[in-house]
């Protein structure tokens, strides 16, 4: 939940103005994205979704993923598309901060997703690698497998208050996936966050992603593999095959992997586990005590870590 | 901003089960009302409000304040409406707490009033008062006027850790209140907490009033004096006689106020500062450090106090 930004109805109208949407009927701060501000805005022309940028996301990157989502929802994928304003532009400065408007999208997202929800967030994914096969758009991933030890190297004393012999372990997972990490996968745009709460359903039926601001260039294999942590490990903490084997057949149904694809998933998934697990870690350090926004419990994924270790079958 | 309760989409199923408005097809939580979590509502039938009722509303009282809100939507007043379960019931139970579906009004609350809003908002109040003139509902306003010395003798060492000195000037005004307080004057069914961000509009027009939960038997000016004090103060702490000659004018343009109304307007007014200078302070002295919700800083009524012991021109 989160709405940092506090914006009247007289900065709002001001905004308005640069639009062709007419007048504003109804605009209420929702608590749906962690590292912005999201509002439910209604004009004479529809109902639309405004986001004002906060911390973490760079403005100089919002273009990407501006570009992104457009690109995404002319190739008929389900994606909120960008308003452009007057001029055509789709980022725009509220309050001093870059702001943008893109459509409402119908749906729910499910907090324990079923078998059935997972096979179709797998064909969600799949539907999104292919719509987006040839944007034009190149962002580094800046949170893949390179970063990770130099990120770790700063979080050594956090992993051992939080257990013990913790960080020796982190060091050997590191240690191999410099030695193993894949790195002829295919790949292209990902989505590199697509977590329940990113995924919109109607019934079972998939019905749109949101949040992109995650989104790179990467492995189509390893999108899938944050996936497999994100929706199919068990509140306590076992991997639910069924739901991995359905996620899978669910992102084959739309784009089969390769034998190559395949059988780097468990050190995919360990690695995306990394992923998470260290910028939790990190996040977890840097939150003063009685922060409006409570972090991510980084033993979540050290948990999931540990699964990972002894190996994945899939 | 507020959601307190985190529903799951199953729970959301569980409940919409005993309604007759289909599927969810959004559902988002949004930052409107401290005391309550609010949460949009699309179904197959339509937009509605979810609401589930937190700490300080008794659930004992919602059937009033539910009433009073279906009571004034079936009198031609812009008020949600609470819409029935398949039993009949507008109150129900989700996750434990009381929770209720309304429908979604129009309109954007204003944070810095025009003249024109102060006019547009008088005569909304006037509507309000006419609509629920025959509502059936009793409720003691248990915040009025006999009320205050009670809760005072309980704030004393805040008043003075606010400002030394503030105490007795406070009990001096609950003695003034004691001796002069009209208890004549007409009354009904009032909203007691009309404040900007209860007022939606759509342009200049009164569009609706909601959060009806601070709703009790009163008399009419008490509300009209508890909306000069919370729309017509500038920000520097002036009071603005323009915006509430607008108020006022715009109130009477619908129902004209006797000459015992308008004379007793002066020290309701001053009352009204106090109801909620003591709600603020004693939520003020109750609120733990480093609290989600940050409480309303007392002081601002304390100097609407001050504005009014001088006396108002009205």
């Amino acid at each position: 939940m989160a709405v940092y930004t506090d914006i009247t109805d007289e900065e709002l109208a001001g905004f308005l103005a640069g639009y062709d949407l007419g007048a504003a009927t109804a605009f209420k701060g929702i608590a749906e994205g962690v590292e912005n501000s999201n509002f439910l805005l209604e004009t004479e022309a529809g109902r639309f979704i405004l986001t004002v940028y906060e911390r973490r996301v760079r403005p100089e990157e919002l273009p990407y993923f501006l570009g992104l989502m457009s690109w995404l929802a002319d190739h008929d994928f389900p994606s909120a598309r960008p308003v452009p304003d007057r001029e055509g532009r789709t980022l725009n400065t509220l309050r001093g901060k870059p702001a943008a408007i893109a459509e409402f999208m119908h749906g729910l997202s499910v907090r324990r997703p079923t078998v059935a929800h997972c096979r179709a967030a797998g064909g969600g994914l799949a539907r999104l690698h292919e719509a987006a096969a040839d944007y034009p758009g190149r962002r580094v991933n800046d949170l893949g497998q390179p970063a990770w030890a130099p990120m770790f190297a700063r979080l050594h004393d956090e992993a051992e208050n939080l257990k013990p012999g913790l960080a020796a372990v982190i060091d050997r997972d590191l240690a191999h996936f410099e030695a193993h990490w894949p790195r002829d996968l295919p790949g292209g745009a990902i989505h590199a966050d697509l977590f329940p709460d990113n995924v919109f359903f109607q019934g079972d039926a998939f019905a749109a992603a949101i949040d992109f601001y995650f989104a790179c260039d990467g492995a189509y294999a390893y999108d899938l593999a944050i996936m497999l942590n994100a929706w199919c490990f068990e509140p306590d903490g076992s991997f639910n095959a069924t739901a991995a084997a359905a996620m899978l057949a669910g992102y084959q149904a739309v784009r089969p992997l390769s034998a190559a694809e395949r059988s780097a998933l468990p050190i995919l998934a360990h690695g995306a586990a990394m992923r998470f697990f260290l910028t939790r870690l990190n996040d977890w350090r840097a939150t003063p005590a009685g922060a409006l926004v409570k972090p991510k419990d980084p033993l979540e994924y050290e948990r999931k870590l540990a699964v990972h270790r002894e190996g994945l079958v899939l």
